[in-house]
């Protein structure tokens, strides 16, 4: 069997290659990873370098870890659309080039979000039956067995009913690949859990997505998104945007007035200190390194966008999310729900439910 | 002078006359209210029960506090129209008759939201020049000497532009007169800082705005709103609900974290007892108490939301925020604000900016 390749943007994000050198070798090292192989896309002399810098040599050596030249790079705040128009040998788009090809499976991109997207959707176009591409991401809930899907992200707004169907069956079909969920439930995002509350276009999805046959549940409320309550939270990229947001600033919030009590004396010091332990593993629940990688999903191919600012270790779990999904061919697996769900309308209720 | 009267609705709440009650005699019994008189609204016998119960007889005798009976109390899940139509001897309604009737200057309710708005706009209708009424509440910062004032809340979904303008002067009302900030700074909340970003009822409104003599400073994102950088964010009622839930789901998940972590054995349950006083200073920096009482901002009159599941020391500060907007005449001063935003458009530059 040959091996899946996950072609990396390796001059993307924040630090470049310092960040995403490290996070290939720690990856390709594993045993558990030994079905996969990487492509690292960059300038050429710069990424050896770093590879010979991060003791990585016998990875190139055994031809698990590749170097693909691209001769530019997309800047962090450069527009989309000039990306897309004047970059065409950048190491984002050579990247997503390689999939389009078929010679990899999956790329990841810490790079500049609008820019990834507008490429991706260029190169890549999206699936039949998908008008637009979503930004999906996993997210921490209070039980630290659960986690939550949601989408979109910031990628649409002003989204119609149709297209937040669309969401919801990509939601269900990502869910079921990757966390083995038979029958995901879905809700919607609205300002309340009656069915007369929310915007027109969040009423009419909820209409459109409750005569599936998707598991959909109905609504629920910001304050319940890390409730564990339901597996796919279903909104427009511009509400989904600002929850994610306004959870990132209300936890830096809460932190920082943790550790601003905790330094206010020497007393409170020693105690910070004492409870090391306990900010640790504080921490690596709450760690937003470990739902790293957010899935563009919808295109002919898989992208994972990496946060811009995180380090090797989050960029990592950025490249198992694309060697999952890879792995478990969640194009094909889309393809197929939305082809489903698309002529669902039409099937005898028996039918429909046996093919679910 | 005569006193200023706040008329509180006793039943509304989830815990009714047992936290309205305590609040109400707490807040009289402060020489620094000396200028406010309250009339607690409620079932006559049940109120003054309550009263003796609390130990405020005195202040019954002094004529400081007075009960208004009615006979009838909103439920916290009825359907707004049915309070509306159904219950005109309710707590709620009789206590918003009284601002209304002029008997009282405030208005104050822990009851259902749908239904005070509803009773609230049908009852008192919104002055000239807003077409209506927004939830606006004050929230902390990162910055404990900052605070940031929001809306709408929730009130409403799919706001037109005009409607967004309306919010952000009555923000910039409130912001001035509770907080004595001569400008303040306003900002709409967006899904990115850029110009070209954003929803086209959010580029609308920025430009509307944008065109006015407001301090008006552009996009803020999510994660920016307890930083403290601006003094107003203006923003439709389902995202503003959506950032205002997502923050108190986000805050529940890290308290719980923490605590579940410093139970975890007896040697982080010693260290959380050596670090009492941290924690109790760290709650007192985030008590969502301290900033109970939304405003029903836009009506003829001061009507304030607290939240339904507070405590008394909660409901306080919900009394307190009414007492400060009658002292400060606020509906005299949103009256003035509307009207001076509503012609600048066709004012000289000099003329306009004098009269600010």
């Amino acid at each position: 069997m040959n091996p899946v390749v996950i072609a990396i943007d390796a001059m993307g994000g924040d630090f470049g290659l310092s960040v995403t050198t490290p996070a290939v070798i720690a990856f390709l090292n594993k045993k558990s990873n030994a079905a996969f192989s990487i492509t690292m896309v960059g300038e050429e002399s710069q990424v050896n370098q770093a590879i010979q810098d991060a003791q990585g040599q016998s990875l190139l050596a055994s031809g698990k870890l590749t170097i693909q030249h691209a001769s530019e790079e997309v800047g962090m705040d450069e527009p989309p659309a000039k990306a897309l128009k004047r970059k065409k040998d950048s190491s984002m788009r050579v990247a997503i080039n390689l999939v389009k090809e078929g010679t990899a499976q999956a790329a990841v991109s810490a790079g500049n979000t609008g820019a990834l997207m507008a490429t991706a959707r260029f190169v890549l176009r999206t699936i039949a039956g998908v008008d637009r591409p979503a930004i999906c991401t996993t997210m921490p809930c209070i039980d630290p067995t659960k986690s939550v899907l949601m989408l979109d992200l910031g990628a649409n707004v002003d989204s119609p009913p149709e297209l937040l169907k669309q969401f919801a069956v990509m939601g269900m079909v990502l869910a079921r690949a990757t966390r083995r969920i038979e029958s995901p439930s879905i809700a919607l995002l609205n300002v309340g859990a009656e069915e007369m509350k929310g915007s027109e276009k969040i009423k009419g999805a909820a209409q459109l997505i409750g005569a599936t046959k998707l598991n959909y549940v109905g609504f629920i409320e910001g304050d319940e998104l890390y409730s564990g309550k339901v597996d796919v939270i279903v909104t427009d990229g511009f509400e989904g945007n600002v929850a994610l947001k306004a959870s990132e600033g209300t936890a830096k919030m809460v932190m920082t007035v943790l550790k601003e009590e905790f330094t206010r004396s020497w007393f409170t010091k020693i105690n910070a200190l004492m409870a090391k332990s306990v900010f640790k593993r504080m921490q690596s629940r709450l760690d937003p390194r470990s739902h790293n990688g957010a899935t563009l999903m919808g295109l002919n191919g898989i992208v994972i966008k990496s946060h811009g600012g995180t380090d090797s270790v989050g960029f990592e779990y950025a490249i198992v999310e694309a060697a999952t999904q890879a792995k478990r061919n969640i194009i094909g697996q889309l393809a197929e729900g939305v082809a489903l769900f698309e002529s669902q309308a039409n099937m005898p209720e028996e039918e429909a439910a046996h093919n679910i």
